[in-house]
């Protein structure tokens, strides 16, 4: 068997070229164009301004496994086949948080030949747009406490405050805290919590603006708690937006960084794919899209939470649609679906694949319910065999379902080029993109919809706290909000050990929280981690800097 | 009376140049030029490879008063008289913190024609640096609470933790908070508290390193807490100094800006001047060495405080010694000193400057302990009036010390070529730098040293908590490290109330604080503020973004 190199290693050995000269291969203006160093830079998107309308692909996935699918690495990889095909392309997409880099190994930056460099930048603090989100979110709560502190003129209730502060690190400790301690100049005492800042409605609020007009009208409607008679309060209220438009100005400029075959990438924005709606900012995939003829693009987890929400959420703020669609999957987590244990997955195993091919049959199923047909990428690894190869591509034909093997991972761009043909048939052909539903529906109706069509369930439950806010949402009148649902990633339903095709199965939504600045109402199933923990051995104790300030253990 | 413009006018009405222009006129070397956006980079040192050893021109002033002294002006103003005088000179400022800016209006860049530019991104995110140094203080408080919870190998105690998170924000809220509630898997329930990022210790173990290697040995050196039985326990015991310096690798290369008339300067680190030692980092002065003839560079608050440390901490771990020392002075503050209050300001009051005068003159008498001349920046304000000028003119010719008047706020780099005159004259006499107090001395005594011959206490008294400490600190062998005190700006004794030159009085320590990373004792008198609050009126009300994306009402 091959010895295959360590992404990082890839990445070193890898030509990352000057950033001026991928940004004047991309067409952007020369004055648009602000360098971060010589291999990264923002974009000035005021100055870029071509009447293209670039088409959109969609990379989505199977439902996620610990088996790893390569849903980044395929997004590039893909980009790069298009580049090695003669077109125009662009890569959109999700930035890194910085928490989990010294949690557990493991970037946000593809892998293998297919990456965006520099690998080590983007995983720390890259432009500082994640730095920046946090300083909005945390001076936001400090205005909230301060003005209850100096005389609380809006009669704010400390016990009713829902604005969370954020730190962009795995720590446990800062889930559930007890704040303004210490006496009568310490603050008014208040529990309160950490959320991770990926987790941040102001992330979500970054994603969803198409301006920067825009992102101060939609801060300004932010929700940050409730009157002691239960009248919500937002952000204008506080008369902050102008502050937190001001902390974000620079951030909101996408980020030019660029492949390991030097396709430009812009990266850019990184919300939650359970409490927000998973997609890089509609900033970076509008500018992709004056810049290049094709826009690849990813989604969150799998089709279920990312592709849905982009659809239903990032679509209608953006007034965009996918053009056509990939849906990421692997033998091996066909497997996993099929019952096989992970430490079992290098031997072969057609008959688990019987099984297992339902959960991409109706992610397939799914995907056509939005008018887009889909193209799934089946993701190569060494350990596959060719019966198991030959079992899923027997299926797709039997489904009328295009399939590609990619390997782009040990080939770069060239081991998608299969793919990307496919893709290019999609292009070509018309297609007749729909939402799922109508904004006009209640926010019940809008959950039972997803739950029912895209789920499989046979209806939802709404808990007790669940359908007191619901009257809450029409009281009001927060029903007009599309619904950004919190599930495990791991399942169709909401038990995240039911893998495969669930059916026979209810959705019990715990919690509905309403994010008037991203514009949707969040649908809490089961327990959503907002702030992770670090691992007993932290990825953090292998890091290391050298004597010349090369990052050492990074990845 | 003339109508002046607002330093935001001035700043925006001025032309800044291109950095990469500056650059090259300073003598850096292209490739070791890594810009961020137009008019700011950051300088790769390592490839700054000139033997140039440029003296060192070290701003303070006497003891502040909330009429303002304008010392980062005058810091700015002189460097530009320098290079009026066609002198090769740079400029070494702290960076500032983001916090206050949404407090109080005003920020730290300067005033008037003496200014660094882009003033809005240095008093905003300034490439990162201080997200950086919040990003590596919080991970560090995350692995020590993650270390607790996964068994606690190194059996810290969790009441002993003596590392505080950090937060870029006036928040007086996270004051004292209760940490780890919420049951076994939210962490282990403790006391904590947030100071502002600034007071963190590795915002002074930044600034106090001189490469990249001592500054993962200095962060190894750190304590953060103590062990049931008593004993430090040290960043290195938890094995990650290596994945901090990898978070602070980028920010610790300096940042070039450039003043309004086109001077190169380093803002690099900003501690506080309390409980930290108030200057920039020893790496941005060193650099500036390599690359100019002249660096003048400032410390804060009054010479009892910053300027002390310069010498007795900065001096020793950077192995520099300044070459000329100006002190900055106004009229109004030495009214204030002599009992004016400061709604009489504007009125001609000479009787007030002969008890005012005190003050100056003990700074002066304390400066020429370390054995270099000062020279006093009388800056000018539109109130002053001749008959005030003449009196501190006329003392200060008994007092055999140089005096010069600056209208560099009015006038630039032009009002400011008489004080940069006579900083020359210094510059070409050899001076006879010494640091005030032997390492060897026992911490007691040092304390005792600056207390008496810098304050003019007749002594110091610890308290029953401090006197412990002094146990503690030769127990664990830190007896040799050099005193950092944390005292009231306002007076040369520890109570901001007395004025002038007081006499009588006796300095107490309530507490002495070890940062063995650092390489420093704090030595705290009163009660110093490591997290500020914001006022009823945050700043933070006017700021806004214009459509173009422009700031409004920053300053």
């Amino acid at each position: 068997m091959t010895k295959y190199l360590s992404d990082l290693e890839i990445a070193n050995q890898a030509t990352v070229r000057p950033i001026l000269e991928i940004a004047e291969e991309a067409g952007i203006p020369a004055d648009a164009v602000e360098p971060y160093g010589h291999f990264k830079a923002k974009i000035d998107t005021s100055k870029v301004t071509t009447n293209k309308e670039g088409k959109i692909v969609l990379v989505t996935a199977m439902s996620p496994t610990p088996a790893g699918e390569g849903k980044s690495t395929v997004t590039v990889g893909i980009s790069d086949a298009f580049k090695e095909l003669g077109k125009s392309v662009m890569v959109a997409l999700r930035e890194p948080s910085l928490g989990p880099v010294f949690g557990m190994k493991g970037g946000a930056t593809g892998g293998g030949r297919a990456q965006v460099l520099p690998m080590e930048e983007i995983n720390l603090h890259f432009n500082g747009d994640l730095h920046a989100i946090t300083t909005a979110n945390n001076a936001l709560a400090a205005f909230i406490d301060n003005h209850i502190y100096q005389g609380n003129q809006l009669n704010i209730d400390p016990r009713r405050v829902e604005w969370k502060r954020v730190i962009d690190m795995n720590d446990r400790t800062l889930r559930q805290v007890v704040v303004g301690l210490g006496g009568p100049f310490k603050g008014v005492p208040r529990e309160d919590g950490f959320d991770i800042t990926v987790a941040s409605e102001i992330m979500a609020v970054f994603c969803l603006s198409n301006n920067i007009t825009d992102l101060k009208e939609n801060l300004g409607k932010m929700t940050i708690g409730y009157t002691y008679d239960r009248k919500p309060v937002t952000v204008k209220d506080l008369g902050v937006e102008g502050a937190l438009t001001l902390i974000l100005k620079d951030a909101l400029k996408p980020n030019l960084v660029q492949t390991i075959e030097g396709t430009p990438a812009l990266i850019h924005g990184g919300p939650f794919a359970n409490i927000a709606h998973g997609c890089n900012s509609i900033i970076a995939t509008k500018t992709a899209r004056k810049l290049a003829d094709i826009v690849v693009t990813e989604s969150g987890f799998g089709s279920d939470l990312g592709a849905e929400k982009f659809m239903d959420i990032k679509a209608r703020k953006a007034d965009i649609k996918p053009d056509a669609i990939v849906v990421v999957a692997t033998i091996r987590a066909l497997k996993m679906h099929g019952g096989v244990a992970k430490t079992e997955l290098s031997n072969e195993n057609v008959e688990s694949l019987k099984s297992g091919i339902q959960n991409l049959e109706k992610h397939i199923e799914n995907l056509r319910l939005f008018g887009v047909e889909p193209v799934i990428a089946l993701n190569n690894f060494v350990t596959d065999t060719d019966a198991e190869r030959e079992f899923v591509q027997n299926w797709a034909k039997e489904q009328g379902v295009k399939l590609a093997l990619t390997e782009v991972w040990e080939h770069g761009g060239k081991g998608g080029v299969e793919l990307a043909k496919l893709v290019l048939e999609v292009l070509e052909t018309p297609q007749d993109f729909k939402h799922l539903y109508d904004l006009s529906m209640p926010v019940e109706e809008k959950i039972r919809t997803i739950v029912q069509k895209i789920y499989g369930a046979d209806d939802v439950v709404f808990a007790e706290k669940a359908r007191k806010q619901l009257k809450t949402i029409a009281d009001n009148g927060w029903n007009e909000y599309p619904v950004c649902m919190a599930k495990t990633q791991y399942s169709f339903s909401d038990d995240p050990k039911k893998l495969g095709r669930p059916t026979g199965f209810n959705v019990t939504i715990r919690e509905l929280i309403p994010k008037t600045g991203a514009g949707f109402i969040v649908a809490l199933t089961g327990d959503i981690m907002t702030m992770p923990g670090l691992p007993k051995e932290p990825a953090a104790l292998k890091m290391d800097v050298d004597a010349d300030g090369n990052a050492v253990g990074l990845f």
